[in-house]
């Protein structure tokens, strides 16, 4: 059935602080969701959407440009746009950006100097490109507000406040101060919900490959970790076990294989959790960045009730900034407050006023738009050197390189990445494999390439080095 | 037998850097710890010490009162001082201060507005007592400081190194930058000694009563946590299980009861460790305030094998500051840094920043000395005011008065401490019982009264306030 022009429940206000094409896709979803518009049912052209709202054809590409991606519309533009089937427990519809088989072409290598190395391992942001302006203001700032008597458990009621509005602003959640704990970051939000919520020999979930100290947090706090198998889309709602008390998961962009959870599985996921009780952990580590498409709206946005939201200064500043947030329902935030009281837990005041200083004056939002052009630069030229066309190279594929700060370079044979990790080193760049991400036996082998820390020069000259060193000359393959 | 002049074992050095007075009482220590100067044996006068080392009378009675009050010696200066039973596993030698009765007057009770409640509950320092300059500068310094790419797991090699210098300043540690780690304070070290020694099911044991956070830290960390005795000199080593895989004790000032570990104890105390192979961990929060003698050495001085030292920041700066340190065998160092990064724990760095440049600055031993002053006169008042003479008052005595920032009043009935915990609120003053220290039913009741909080002529007013309730005319004691 094609859907008339009259029967898109859409319209636009030109008056709202909402960008046109936000406004589209957000009555888009609405309307899947409720079932207004059913599944494999015909949207209008993006041309005959903008003649009848009066916007301009860019916006409503862009609109379907996002929702695609996402995973709530399928098709061609050019040959008929339609909602994909997002129906809960269903397949997932494919996905936005299919992974490249990589075949890079022999390269000329130069030697690095020995103890010059070019640090691709991933996880950490690129902290030199903080202006150090910047950076001293938010210091001075902090140095300005005399220390606490006592440490508010919650973290200060205005950084709270701040942080609320940033991720309504970044991240579309409709958080209000009440629903926000300021933790030390992901693990130190993840040990107080452990605390909180799971009691010795529980069993909680964690993806497969995921993040170690993930694992490592809720082992320590005494549950019984399964490890909750990944795919390239992300984690895998089907095959999840109907015993867990908490799922750690990363819906936006799956560490380390990079999965977007297309919308299906989001369905699933909660469905799952409803139906079983668990708690999903959603860790929304580096959603700042994307650079195909805005980031997906949070899981924790669809059922505030059962995921738990978590984010981190660590990506957008510098993992030495020791400050995070979590996002909750307002009756386990209080019991989070206390549990925390309780362990002598806190995040020192000083990094709250540096961080609602940064929040306040903008220059946290202006330092990662900045980063996502400097990343978007670095991720192109890895991308480009590890897929241009070559007959005759090892079979490998990227992974994951649409959004965050690394890409995953998959490899057919373990043994091939581990000589790889070597041979990188020996040339001056430092890797890691996924081994490391695993609990169990590997299941995927390959390379993970962070661009957060290297500058855009160095990126480029690591990414020529692994081009030749995967050339069957320069490195013959294992087939 | 008496020791005659020449053979006791003590020279003093006039260019060495120690005062005179500290490198008697090392000396004398040495000899009794080596068995040159054995149990009853009797020290020659202060007058004859003193002439036979060519120094004034004060240096050496300095000295004995620290040796004294340290439980070295016993007796008193005027009839002879003598050589204390050191022995362990022997009874202690008798405190330094015995507990005085309380037996406060009536005073007039003034009104205090609501909402304007005086904090006398204890564990936090006066905040509001840090130079606003001081601070800035820290905060300023640590601005300028690029953040680090990857944070150094043990902390900044620069901050490691003024720990070592500052805890041999202040507490005589032997400590290198390698015995050093950087800790987001006592709760942090604990919980990292916790996951690299503690396996789930092992048991451990905290003071009774003690420190909340530390037995809930242990707990969360899977092990059974066994309260262990304290009287009013501290823990009672005699009693410790032999199955303990680590002890949390606070043998400088036992929190709460306040008691100073006698040195027979603490020979005791290695011995047993020694013997069954646990390891003492040493939290030495508020060493840095004693009102009578200096502070006495660290336990971990004695036996760096078996004894782990927790500092903080907490006590002497804000509870908010946010680092601590731990000193232990450098592969207890390297193995705790490694358990950090596999669980993502950190001390951000510009809280590190910021100790480093109170510590090299010196701000941060000139705030110290400020504070001690300060502390002295707060619990002066506090003292003075609960120890009046007063036959028809109820029965109570102060404990733990002559170090950190609070006392203990003992009284002889709980119901009594939370009346008067009531009543105090009623009048303006913000107070704690003893019970919520306990893990069992408590044995000992109470109210501890922090003077860290609040300025002094708050404290005098409080201490006012206390004295009226403590009168059986204000308040009828419960026999």
């Amino acid at each position: 059935m094609t859907i008339s022009r009259a029967d898109l429940p859409v319209v636009v206000d030109r008056r709202a602080a909402a960008p046109l094409a936000a406004q589209i896709s957000a009555q888009v979803r609405e309307a899947v969701t409720v079932g207004v518009l059913g599944l494999g049912e015909r949207l209008p052209s993006t041309r005959d959407l903008a003649d009848m709202l009066g916007v301009s054809r860019t916006v409503v590409t862009t609109a379907y440009t996002q929702l695609f991606a996402e995973g709530w519309l399928e098709g061609r533009h050019g040959s008929g746009t339609y909602v994909a089937d997002v129906a809960p427990g269903l397949s997932p519809p494919p996905p936005a950006s299919p992974p490249r088989p990589a075949s890079p072409a022999p390269t000329a290598s130069s030697a690095t100097a020995p103890g010059d190395l070019i640090e691709l391992r991933p996880g950490v942001p690129w902290a030199a490109g903080i202006e150090p302006a910047v950076w001293r203001r938010a210091w001075r700032s902090a140095g300005t507000r005399p220390p606490a008597l006592w440490p508010d458990p919650y973290g200060l009621p205005e950084l709270r406040a701040e942080l609320a509005a940033y991720l309504r602003r970044s991240r579309g959640l409709l958080a209000t101060p009440a629903n926000i704990l300021v933790t030390r970051g992901v693990a130190g939000g993840l040990a107080l919900l452990a605390a909180a919520l799971v009691r010795p020999g529980d069993t909680v979930g964690v993806e497969e490959p995921g993040y170690p100290a993930a694992r490592e947090v809720l082992h320590r706090a005494g549950a019984r970790v399964v490890p909750c198998r990944v795919d390239v889309h992300g984690i895998v709602p089907d095959e999840l076990p109907r015993n867990l008390r908490l799922l750690y998961t990363t819906p936006a962009h799956q560490y380390p294989l990079g999965g977007r959870l297309p919308v299906a599985r989001r369905h699933a996921l909660i469905g799952w959790a409803r139906a079983t009780g668990a708690v999903v952990v959603e860790d929304d580590y580096d959603s700042e960045f994307r650079y195909d498409v805005g980031p997906l709206p949070a899981l924790h946005s669809m059922d505030p009730d059962v995921i738990v939201y978590l984010g981190t200064a660590s990506k957008v500043l510098a993992p030495g900034f020791g400050a995070g947030w979590l996002v909750a329902d307002p009756h386990l935030v209080e019991r989070l407050a206390q549990v925390r009281v309780g362990l002598g837990d806190r995040v020192p005041d000083p990094v709250q006023h540096a961080l609602l200083t940064l929040l306040a004056t903008g220059d946290l939002e202006r330092h990662v738009r900045r980063m996502r052009l400097e990343y978007a630069r670095r991720r192109a030229a890895l991308v480009e050197a590890l897929t241009s066309p070559c007959d005759v190279c090892a079979p490998s594929r990227l992974l994951g390189e649409t959004a965050g700060m690394h890409v995953v370079l998959e490899l057919p044979a373990a043994r091939q990445a581990d000589r790889l990790v070597a041979a990188a080193a020996e040339r001056g760049v430092a890797l890691w494999t996924l081994d490391r991400y695993f609990a169990g036996p590997p299941t995927v082998s390959g390379l993970i390439l962070g661009y957060g820390a290297a500058p855009l020069s160095a990126v480029r000259r690591a990414a020529a080095e692994l081009r030749a060193l995967l050339t069957p000359v320069a490195y013959p393959g294992p087939a």
